[in-house]
């Protein structure tokens, strides 16, 4: 299958040459159609924005515009792969806001993996978009990079392998604890995984009442016997492990409620599972294999499972996410991601859903209507 | 006439909200779908792009994408009105791209006008793109700007205002001294203007036969008395006044065989065109308002004017080139655009008229035919 999907994709990416194209929305056929268009008459058009540059959110393509930006990093599960490998990945997110939510996409990947230079280009190109996505850039990098961005552009600035992800999380865990009768302040939580994406779940899963999280990286417990912690994951330990945990994965999951993974293929196992407390709920994210497969963790007692993959129920897809988020933000005239609005854009996925079920408490991209519903609780700027 | 055309192409502009958009190239509808334009499938195609990055070129859009970057520091006549104010114009030439050629050109504004800056940012985001066309940067920061990309990156980088402009110019006189039976090599032409466009032509008219060249600028021809001339100004100087002229514009254009002005409205009277030798040519491109008008020129003796004009003949417009020469080069895989490749192009032009004329010395960009044309001129890398 996965051979299959893969020289399929292949073909068709070799059958079209880049999945995207510029359309012109007007055409040219005249000299009157031309002095429209271009000189003289768009002089009028410049000199209108010169005036009042506000006036480019009406006049160009600005408003609709998002640029998405990549050092090629940390894409998908392939690591650094540079620039050019990347822009395949960049493209299909710009196919995904057109299909969904008519947003012009432009897919911006970057010859630097320099922090200060992603910053400056960034900062640069700017004035041509409403709004800039950034996209696999590796951690702790990324932190950095989105937060000097968000400070200095006065427009969104979202890096989605972080909040993308922390967003559909939150959304499947409000419709997995309504599955399993739990609330969201009682639930011991393990975070396996403690990259980007790790990160900015166990901030927005605290921002969003959970108060119990114990997060693991692949050498155990962010505890206070980490010796080897960057500053990212120190400040991530000082606001996650109120059991003061130490050891292993294993350690942190017995008894636990809740376990998401943002890890490596496989290291959920059946006896792992079998530890946690009753009716477990697992996301198990790494793609393409999960940290344990559904059926296994069905038959080892986990109560509702979502992952990544689109052939299994409940994927955790950025893509129910962003596309709704951004178009909100640019017909809002907004101009910060905040937490609010992060969690309320989680609340419109998982109300998407009126009676949640184990097999199904995450919408999928598919479903008509889910990317409005999105859109449509970002809040006016 | 003028205000009319203004107040239509606000209009225009005000209904399309951007000429231009991002057309996806697939649907994506099903699972399936998805798949095969994202995760999974697109991770083979990443993969094989890892290994071998010149794939990028079959497998992504990057070998018809073209990057329209400017910083708006000399937009059309108005001036440096900044980035957002350019955002129309590099719209407008995207359309044209399109429409003549079927390239996706992006426009890219840019925050800043620091030479090193936009250097920086254009090698950030080149991986992005096939090629990289300078639009409406200033002189002397374009001459360093182009040469430095052009160096430095392994893909075309034109900056349309000199070169563009250049080659038509070209174009344009090869047929203008058919007409009045001259030959380049006997001409004495005087340009009027030292800026981008100005240095391009004297360059590429030399370099196609041309030896005597007088240039001028706002302050008087660049003569071996002036004191004031930057170094692009004085390196221009090298090349050119071989009859060691000073003085004012008047005084260059004694028995001059050709005028070419990208300088101010009205600079070149009647009196001044009874001066020049006897069948003058005039190449009076100053914007809308040329250095005199058609109509005055015939009256006072021009055998063939050429303006920048659409509404008037011979209209010398860097979109008779520009088209179909990226269209050229991206399909031929070449890298650099030098002296030769920039003489093909002007013959390509001046050859798509069979029999010049006095009202016909310059096709129109409407010509079937003639971009491509312009685009087999183009020698294989």
């Amino acid at each position: 299958m996965k051979n299959k999907t893969s020289a399929q994709s292949i073909a068709l990416h070799k059958k079209l040459r880049g999945k995207i194209a510029i359309q012109s929305k007007t055409s040219v056929k005249t000299m009157r159609d031309l002095s429209l268009v271009y000189t003289p008459g768009v002089g009028a058009v410049s000199s209108a924005i010169a005036a009042n540059p506000k006036l480019a959110d009406q006049l160009t393509w600005r408003r609709n515009a998002v640029a998405i930006v990549s050092d090629g990093s940390a894409v998908l599960g392939l690591g650094n792969i540079g620039p050019a490998a990347a822009l395949p990945v960049m493209e299909g997110k710009s196919v995904i806001f057109k299909q969904f939510t008519g947003i012009d996409a432009v897919p911006i990947v970057l010859a630097t993996q320099d922090t200060e230079a992603i910053i400056a280009t960034v900062k640069a190109i700017a004035p041509t978009f409403g709004a800039i996505q950034l996209e696999d850039i590796s951690a702790p990098r990324c932190f950095e990079i989105e937060d000097r961005l968000s400070a200095e552009l006065d427009m969104p600035v979202m890096h989605d392998d972080q909040h993308g992800t922390a967003i559909v999380v939150l959304a499947g865990l409000m419709n997995a604890i309504k599955v399993v009768g739990k609330k969201m302040s009682s639930l011991h939580i393990v975070l396996s995984g403690a990259g980007a994406a790790g990160t900015a779940i166990a901030k927005l899963l605290i921002a969003a009442g959970a108060d119990d999280i114990t997060v693991c990286d692949s050498k155990g417990i962010l505890g206070m016997d980490r010796k080897d912690l960057n500053p990212e994951k120190v400040a991530l330990r000082a606001i996650t492990n109120p059991r003061g945990l130490s050891g292993h994965l294993k350690d942190a999951l017995k008894d636990a409620d809740v376990f998401v993974g943002i890890s490596a293929p496989g290291i959920l196992t059946k006896e792992l599972v079998k530890t946690m407390a009753k009716k477990p709920i697992v996301f198990a994210l790494a793609n393409p294999t999960p940290e344990i497969l559904p059926e296994e963790a069905k038959k080892a007692g986990v109560a509702v499972i979502a992952t990544g993959r689109s052939d299994f129920p409940n994927q955790v897809n950025n893509a129910l996410c962003y596309p709704g988020l951004f178009r909100g933000m640019l017909d809002k005239g907004v101009k910060k991601v905040d937490t609010a609005a992060k969690i309320r854009a989680a609340k419109a996925i998982a109300g998407f859903i009126k009676k949640p079920t184990a097999d199904r408490i995450i919408p999928t991209i598919f479903d008509k209507g889910l990317h409005q519903a999105v859109a449509k609780s970002v809040k006016k700027g």
